[in-house]
């Protein structure tokens, strides 16, 4: 039988994530702060809650989506939290995109309790969450992944299993820098051929089937005209937005100075974006950083 | 009938280029200033000439692979250069990697004489290019380019054409550019999900599946262990080296400042190959960046 | 009549620093974990305490110089700590160089109870501690300022009053980052000019009464043998090590990020100096920088 | 008696210079392609020629002030250029920012016919030409520096001797490469005080007085305000441009490329400052890089 669960948190990825689950057949019980979210869930077929301890008692899974760590803090272990008011038998899935400290500051509490918890942000937009096309990185015991699979294949195409507690947040942080860097390399090197007369669209294939080939290249090209459906094309609407791009950037610096690691490109790539965003392009999609450096008349 | 070839330059990447012409059927005449590699070249079946200007008299296509910008110049514009030797209806393919402006000089000199050639770099290395495995990026005239694939069919696995004369050279200094980003970048990513306790072969996976996916990622990974066919799991022996990387990434910002263009990722991967190569690194695999950026105990 | 004086943490600066203090005829009353820095304090003519609240009570100021955050946090709010153990006449003055925002913390605390609080880290290094020549960046109210300036004028050479408490702390490593970005700077120009064919004394002459004078350049040349008494030219032998100077820089990149600033100049500096670092150069001076970007035959 | 004196090239640096040497006493015969800068020219004492070589005939020194190595080039060598006009007895100077290597060129074309030749670029702008304020950096032979002290003395207020042939075009491309980074970098580090509460000027004052200390904190400095009678308190009105310091750094870049040394900063300054002429700044002041790097509220 459909595990009955508890969805915190229905905003631009919740809502669709919410949604999906509902249309497989899952009897969902939901809280937002904000009453039009709630209406609209109800609409779709969730059952609302007055707070988020009331939506969590009773069902087999919680499953939250937030902005960031100290929602997430407040959500599980503020006073009158979800830890105090849900048995021991229900599964806990925090898929926001969180540091990892918290995520495992989180976890152990609910460890401590005897709670399963595990951290599985997502990648894929809101168009992946609308598709049900979402990647899931996830954190914490095998069993415990396992067991949300089902769930996973529902909201997502793919759930992998990153570590233990934390590590689904470690795995986002690292693959979204790399992304901040492929983007911006891959525009360097398209200005570069287009400022010596190659075709975009041309050296665009050629990199993309040489050792140049890469995600940023291959399904998200940044120079307008080269893919349709690319935001590139579409006046760089997102998609993906720069100061989303720029959070994720910093959550990796954070962790490259608390670990002693030196990622020069990241650090640039954070700087670039930070210029980028401060300039009045926070809000366009992250490939538009290709608009910062192309080429300079007046060099 | 297979055509008649002339093949100037028997190093590292010619020699088994022009082997594999030789097992295709091809008759080829040669000519290198080392004698070894003339002797064996030989001993595969071509007949040796004594001079470059005599390898491609009598012949229908001349292919040269040489190591930089100044020899090419010399064979093909210098005093008895093959400008001189040819007739029009010879077809000139070089496929060293040099400046793209050096390549347009002699193109162009070429065409004022009625002569029809083409810049063909090739990426793949040794392997690539004993394996019959290359990819060429072509510069050149369309239907020269068709007449030439056939020899690029028999020498890699796919021919690219990039735009019109010096646009090969273009199209593989982007390319080898962004190789250089991606490959940092990876490094950076696995080094600081590493730090973070996670496993290299986990991240990678999922990173790959995820919008990190990249060539180097993919197929060349950087930390030891984790591919067993990559430079990394054999102690960084090339493969493709660090020193072959930064002249490339020379190559790439002199044309970034020649177009005013902003590459800061390039610049950036330039300094740390600078930097590792200084270290005594040059001759390792271009993958050992990952060791200047692994984490510092003492930060 | 002169002041009664508590010191805690007789280090390598700390030492010194408690001593000129002793020449100039305050009454010190000590403490340190290490019973050797406590012997020598004593037969400088200190007093020694069996603890730090002992050597706290009934005196008119504690002076502080610890290694990290944590420390000065236990000392003054930890269970038996400081707080608790001073009047409110009692002036608090800590010179250990920590992030400004734990500097606030417990500034705050001591507010709250009635005691006054500086943050007053120093710049200088050992040899300006012994000489009595160090500098003072200072935080908090401007009349604790002038009450603590007559120790500082024994201590230092000059106490600037940066601003409300943490202050000091800031200053400091907007400081040491421009000076990180300076040594960097500065080796860059020498070594390019040297590639050049230049003497390095007459250009580093030249750009010290141009517009490329700055500290590093002007005092403290990284070049050996252009400086007789700089750590240059004495086998880089600190002077400021290169663990002191990343230490610094970090404390800059976080404060970067968690205040949206982009300081690329600094966030490569760090890299560069992570990199030096871990290449096990740690432990020499800081303008060994320059070796890690001297010219590179292979290039 | 005054040395006859030949001046070629009066656009905004030039028309200056060579207005002190006339105040100075000295007889002078110009030329420029602009008729109207001529007829000023007249108008201040000068006497007009037809050509460069007209003007050059008969004299004891040429000084030129052009804008780039190919006008340079073109003057000296091209076809009736002043090699083959002047006698061996003529002092050539000139005073264009140029690469090296096209100084070393034509010194040396001169050198074969027995005239002497300095390049002597300077620094000090618009405003310290028309003070007599410049600083001269002179490559050549001593000798003839010597002789040259005299016309630095009127147009500058001290003249370097940084070596043989080019060593002037090299002295000023490492200190204005190192500039670049001293704006930059102190851009930073007031933007992260100000980030962190303090005062800009009360930063700037205790940096100066520190180890931050440069000549673009000390005379320059980049925060609106601080200093009455920098371009910052002036909306950015040059002073010095943001295309002249990217022109510099590009020369720099091209150098430390040809070089194999590593300059990271540099290249990362020639990368900001492209970035902050295509937002369209290239005409503002260089100390407007502040701008490109102020918090950004969306981080």
């Amino acid at each position: 039988m459909a595990e009955k669960i508890a969805f915190i948190g229905l905003g631009n990825m919740g809502a669709p994530m919410a949604n999906n689950l509902i249309e497989a057949g899952y009897a969902l019980t939901v809280f937002d702060l904000v009453q039009e979210a709630l209406e609209d869930a109800v609409a779709a077929g969730a059952q609302r809650a007055d707070s988020a301890a009331a939506a969590a008692a009773d069902v087999d899974v919680v499953i939250s989506m937030l902005p960031a760590g100290r929602h997430v803090e407040d959500l599980y272990l503020g006073s009158g939290g979800l830890l105090e008011a849900v048995d021991q038998t229900t599964l806990l899935i925090d898929s926001s995109t969180i540091d990892a400290e918290t995520s495992r500051r989180v976890a152990s509490a609910a460890g401590k309790r005897g709670v399963a918890m595990l951290d599985a942000p997502v990648s894929g937009g809101v168009n992946g969450a609308k598709a049900g096309g979402l990647t899931f990185m996830v954190g914490g015991v095998a069993e415990h992944v396992e067991r949300a699979r089902p769930l996973f294949d529902v909201m997502g195409k793919v759930a992998f299993h990153a570590g233990a507690a934390g590590a689904g947040q470690v795995a986002k942080m690292c693959n979204n820098m790399l992304l901040g860097i492929l983007m911006t390399g891959t525009s360097e090197a398209i200005n570069l051929a287009v400022a010596n007369g190659l075709d975009p669209a041309v050296v665009s294939d050629i990199m993309k089937n040489a050792s140049g080939g890469n995600w940023a290249l291959n399904v998200y090209n940044p120079y307008p005209g080269v893919m349709d459906n690319a935001p590139a094309s579409h006046g760089y609407k997102p998609g993906f937005g720069v100061d989303l791009m720029l959070k994720d950037l910093g959550l990796a610096m954070d962790s490259s100075l608390k670990n002693g690691v030196a990622t020069p490109l990241g650090s640039m790539a954070r700087s670039l974006y930070a210029v980028h965003s401060r300039a009045g392009h926070g809000g366009d999609d992250f490939s538009s950083i290709i608009n910062l450096l192309k080429g300079c008349p007046s060099d």
